[in-house]
Formats: C-alpha cells, structure tokens, sequence
C-alpha cells in the first residue's frame, strides 16, 4: 500500500505541498471546506468591485485534474485522531493518514471584541469580498433615496479599520470609486462628499514597510481624498458607527482589516501555540513531538533566522515546498533538507490608481512605475493563462475607460437588508 | 415643470422605454429592486459555470450615466396610489408621475404547488443561477465523498422539469459537465455514469419550434446522453427527487424550466389580468380605462395580429420602444403612433456544444452553423464592448481548452448545507 498523505486546506501552503510531491508516488487526499483555490492577495479588487469571483479563484480538482495520485474532497474537517492517525470530518467520515499536512489559515480576529464582526466584516474569503462590495455599493444605493441629510452623510462614510496593506488597498479603491468614479451616475447625491477614513492604532500606517515609503503612502492617500488617522485606536463599533477618542464618527459600512486569528487547528491537533493562535512547529515545520505532521502557512508560528515569518503568500508557498521535500526526502530514504529559511521576496502595496510603494531589502520603489510593477509581479503569480488574460484585460479595460466593472450587488440579502432599514 | 415618468423595471422592457426617451426633456426615475440589468437569454450559461454573473449584467446606473434626465433609485415598490399619482416604495417614500411604465417582469410559477420551490429552484435572477450552480456542483462533490452507492446516484441525477428553451440549454450543458468535462477530474466517482433527465409533461420539446427541428433537438440531446421524458408530468417534486407515472426518481438536483407568473403589478394598478397574472392591456399598451399607465414585457398580455406575444426580449423590447414613441408624441403634441405590432424576431435555442436550433418564419437551421449564428447573435445583443469582448474570450476559451471557467462554489449556505447533510 502506498504512503497515504492527507492535507488539509488548499491555500497556498496546502496546494504547494501537494504540487511538489508530484512523482512522489503516494496516495494524497487534499480536503477543503471550498471548491476553489482563492488568489487572496486580489481578494480586495473583487470586495472594490475591479475583479469578478471567478478571475481569482480556480475550482481545486480543475487544477489537478492531470493528478491521479490525488484525490480532492469537499469537506469540513472537525478533529484529527492522532492515536488512530485519522482526520475526522464533520460527516463522521474518516480519512487516515501517514503523513498530515496541515495548512488551514487564518480567519480576520477582533481582539476579544467578537460582536463587532457583524457590523465590521473583515476579507478573508470570496463571500467576505462579495458582502463588503454589497454592503458598499448598497450605501450609495440608499444615500440616494434617502431624503434625511445626516442618514446620507453616515450612508457616505467608509471606515475601515487597520492600515496594513489591505486597509490601505482598500481605501484607495474606495476614494476612486466615491470621488472619480461615481459621481457622473447619482443624481440627487453629490459621492465626491464622501468621507473615507483609514484608522490605524498605531501610529503609521504600513507597518512593515519603512518609515518613508510609509509617509509616502499616506501623503498619496490623503491627495486621494482619504482621511488617515494613525494613533486613534477605535473603542466602540456597531451599526450606527465607529467610537474614536471618546467622539462617535457615524459611518453605515466599516471594515475590518486590523488583524487575524489562526485557524482552529490547534485544537484538533492538541498542539502548543502563540497569542495569535498559530502552532509552534519545529524548523521542519513539523508538530515538535510528530514529525508526521507538519503545520504550514498562517496556522502555524514559524521562526527563520531569529525572526517571525510573515503571514503572507510567497512565505506559504514556500514552506509547502518545504514540507514536500522533507516528505520526498522520507520516501526515498534521503537525509532531511536543511531546516526551513525563509527568504522574503519585499513588500507590496497599492494606493488606488497609478501608485504604489515597493521594498525588496534596501531597494524601494514608489509611484506609477511601482504600479505598474506590483500589476505584472501580480499577474505573473495568478494562476492559468485564462486568469492571467482575464486579469490583465479586466485591468487594462478599467485604465483605459476609468469604469469598474464587476459593480453588482447580489445576494438576497440585500432584500432583508433594505426592510431593516425601515 | 417638466413631465414626470417613473418607470418600474430595469429589465428589456424597462430600459428600452428609457432608452427611447432620450431628448423628450422630461424627468425620468426608473426604479428597480436590484441595481443591475440582466440579460437573460444567457442566465442559463450562468447557471451552467459558462459565463461569470459580471459578464451579463450591469449596473444600471453606469449604463444611463450620460442621462442627466434620468435619476435611478434601487428600492423596491409596495404599490401604486392611482388617485394621487403616486409610485409608493416599502420605505413609505412615494414618487409622483404623470407617465408611469411598469415593466416587472415575471417569475418562475409551480401552478399550485407553490412547495415544490425549495426544491426546484427556477432562473430568473442572478442569485437563482449561483443559488443552481452551487447546488449542481455540490451534487458532483457529495457524490465523491459519500461511501453509500445509492446515494451517490442519487447525487448524480439531475433532473429539469419544462422543456422550453431554457430546459433544454440547460440539460445540453449539465451533460456536457457530466460526460466530457468532469470524468478527468473526479477519482472515486464515475461523473458519465451521471442521469440527466429532461421531463415535459408535453408531447414533445421545444413546442414553439417546427416539429422537425424538435424531434432533431431530442435526438442531439440523445446522443449527448440526456434522458429526453417527453408526455411525462412531474406529479410530486420534494428533496429526495420527483415522481414521475407514480414511480419516484431519487434526484438530489432538480431545475424547475416549466412555466412563469407575471409579477403584482395587477394588484397594485387594481387592474384585470389573464390567468398567469398578466395585465390586460390596450393596443397602445396602456390600461383600457388610463392612458398615463403603461404595462409592457412579461408583466402584460399583449396581443398582435390576434395572437399572443411570447414573452421573449425581443418582444419586451419592442414594447419599450413602442411605449417610448408613443409618450414623445403625446409631449410633442403629435397624433399617436400606430397601434403596438409584434415583429416575431424567431426562435433559437442552443443544445450543448456544437448544435443549435434557429427558426425565423420558414427559414431554419440547425446543427453546429446555427451553434455559432446562436453565439454571434447573442454577442451583438450584448451592452457594451465589454461584454461583448469578454463573453467572446470566454466562449473561445471554453471552445478551445474544453474547461468551464467560473465553477465556483460560492455563498455560505455551502456549510448550511452540509450539515442537513449528517
């Protein structure tokens, strides 16, 4: 019987993993609670209505239809039984494993204020950019209808909280749209009047970009309209608005971007973890007891050189190849590779059109040509020739005709919403 | 003060009378529940995981931005004060007109049997597409997870009941799905062993076209591995499937193709319908008893030439025009134009890849020449270079790789579900 290899999740730790243990002649199952593999560094175009769903995420089996070895399961996993070495789904299912890659993310965390994420819903999944985008565009839709003048200017206020590069993408996006982009549609409603906050605890935004880039980024957001309010951490948030330094700013749509919670995984696997929830592994990425299990990408603490490695896409990928060849290695009676390093490949992020800020090591990049570099690196990560055309056209088409296009509100939501309103 | 038009629906109806005003110098508001236009004729292709919901539809404000004579509100409308001259939306706002166009279309209709649509989902809207999508992909997925033979048939048969044109589009695309795309990409499940079954309590497929290119239409679905049931009423239809001669098929997917209802506009106009709930209107398409109130599309009974008019966009959209026309010459102080005729633009339908049914007069075709005349006259119907250049790319995308791009999975009823499931 072939060594069986289960993993959990398809991001893009699960998915590397299984794409570097081709050949590797094993038995692999890869389970998923979606049917997509989701491209999420794009993820707040489709929530800013600039990219459809399905430009940036891919059905899993399409893209392993060439895979015999694997076996790919819609599912919902509920625990992992380490004595049996079994996964158990929330079906009663299970599937046994000698090898478990766990690879299941991070959820957005409100820091013990979980009553907030009805009213600040934070970017995670295609459902969560689908939500903000209907939650956005439906302000607009009522700030027209409405007659009362102080309900407008709330319907008209956009915060999102949390200035890492999703807040600070977002905001971009959403001061295009009030300022540039909507103003020639409504009729009763001057959208050039809407306010567009970016608050941030701490006190810059960009955190992990250095200081003049950082200053950079906020200068080129204010010019766009953005009001940024580093140092104000927010106290208070619900439906009517966001509470900072003790003043109400009444806003209809905020969201969160300010931080994450590891998946649940610890739980299933019994495991040592940080604060955030992420599993400590050793620097094989394994469980420090399990060798067979290895935790990956935003659900596990990993150390490189001393330092955290950061929750991003180019740090999962990596340690999925990681852990693929570690398990060849096994397979094939090899030593170990050496531990895991990471090697961080910059940072990167947009403000709105036509900017954005670039560092790789000491090398810095910002303006229209770090635009324009952040949009091919981009491309060149998607997945398929179809998304890359798709993507580049959709983006090209918004350059050259200054329109969004994917500016649909859907969901049926939107018809219980409307009643609250009453 | 200028002549006040309200108009309800954006649909073909709804915005070709807009359209057709452009120049009349007077106020226009057109209203509509969702905030975007819908084309129809390709919803299927939704459904089907063609075609992306941003390709076929678009913000109806975008598309009348240049109308500064036209103000676009997204509520819905409880009613209609015929006294006082007034639109009364659920938010207790009401509009006043002077010309009023209610164009609101239709909806699926279960002929009684009202239950059956929990389990029969129609199409009509975008969500009902992603709402048939999700269920149909998600019938391919349990069906590899689940170790119980009978349910995994179950899971594989997929069952649309009405076999118009939309019934037929569909099952041409399911068992392509099943038979051609998905086999390489699912290992414990055999998807060609997949059911698709056209039921048609009729006695035989597309009645609207020649006997002939009926009976070929029935015959290529055949081949392509659909169980064409024609003179086979559908008497029970719950989650474990349909009865059908008092013998249950267990289907987990079941499409409702089979008949629609015009909206409520005859209860809010006090108005006399047909017996699918169609208004009755004068052959200038006004209610008999006042001229100020037009009726048109789905929602009216309109008659040409002593017959019926079917309720395609065509038609839809020669009302609006004729609607338009007859409103400018009334402001204008001119004689009325000629009563409404319908010009019958023909039928087509598209069955599976490579083969279509086109009927114009005594003019027909069919096979993969109509297929493509289908798809290129379908392009120019589209609004826009956008969409006519992304429907396109998609098409040939699909045509030359074989792979359906947006097989999404989407909307968190997915978990929900999965737990009825258990």
């Amino acid at each position: 019987m072939k060594h069986r290899v289960v993993v959990i999740g398809a991001g893009f730790a699960g998915l590397q993993t299984v794409l570097g243990l081709k050949g590797a002649d094993c038995d692999i199952t890869l389970i998923d609670q979606r049917n997509h593999h989701l491209f999420q560094p794009l993820l707040y175009q489709v929530a800013t209505t600039l990219l459809a769903t399905s430009d940036i995420a891919w059905p899993i089996r399409a893209l392993l239809r060439d895979r015999r070895d694997v076996t790919t399961l819609l599912g919902t996993v509920e625990g992992v039984d380490r004595g049996a070495r079994e996964v158990i789904l929330r079906t009663g299912q299970r599937i046994a494993y000698d090898t478990l890659v766990v690879a299941t993310g991070a959820r957005h965390a409100y820091f013990g204020k979980d009553a907030w994420e009805a009213d600040a819903p934070g970017l995670k999944t295609l459902e969560d950019a689908t939500t903000i985008r209907r939650r956005m565009l439906l302000a607009f839709e009522r700030a027209e209808l409405t007659e009362d003048m102080a309900e407008r200017q709330a319907l008209l206020t956009f915060a999102v909280i949390g200035a890492g590069p999703t807040g600070v993408e977002l905001v971009g996006i959403i001061a295009e749209l009030a300022h540039r982009i909507l103003p020639r549609e409504f009729r009763r409603t001057d959208t050039r009047k809407a306010r567009v906050l970016l608050i941030e605890a701490g006190p810059r935004i960009l955190p992990a970009f250095s200081e003049s880039l950082s200053q950079y980024a906020a200068g080129a957001l204010t010019r766009r309209g953005v009001q940024v309010m580093t140092g104000h951490p927010v106290t208070e948030c619900d439906s009517t608005g966001i509470v900072v330094d003790g003043a109400l700013i009444p806003a209809r749509t905020t969201i969160w971007a300010a931080g994450v919670q590891a998946s649940r995984a610890k739980d299933w696997l019994g495991a040592e973890a940080d604060r955030a929830g992420r599993v400590i592994v050793s620097d094989h990425l394994t469980l420090p007891d399990d060798p067979a299990i290895f935790v990956l990408g935003d659900t596990a603490h990993v150390m490189s050189g001393g330092k955290d490695v950061p929750g991003v896409a180019p740090a999962a990928k990596q340690q999925g190849n990681h852990a693929a060849r570690t398990i060849l290695s096994r397979l094939r009676g090899k030593p170990a590779p050496a531990p895991f390093r990471y090697r961080h490949m910059g940072n990167l992020a947009t403000i709105g059109r036509n900017a954005a800020v670039i560092e790789y090591g000491r090398f810095r990049m910002r303006g229209w040509l770090a635009w324009w570099v952040w949009g091919i690196a981009h491309i060149y990560f998607l997945i398929g020739a179809r998304s890359r055309l798709f993507v580049s056209l959709s983006w090209l088409w918004v350059f050259l005709s200054g329109q969004n296009s994917a500016r649909l509100i859907t969901q049926k939501e939107t018809l219980k919403d409307e009643k609250q309103d009453k």
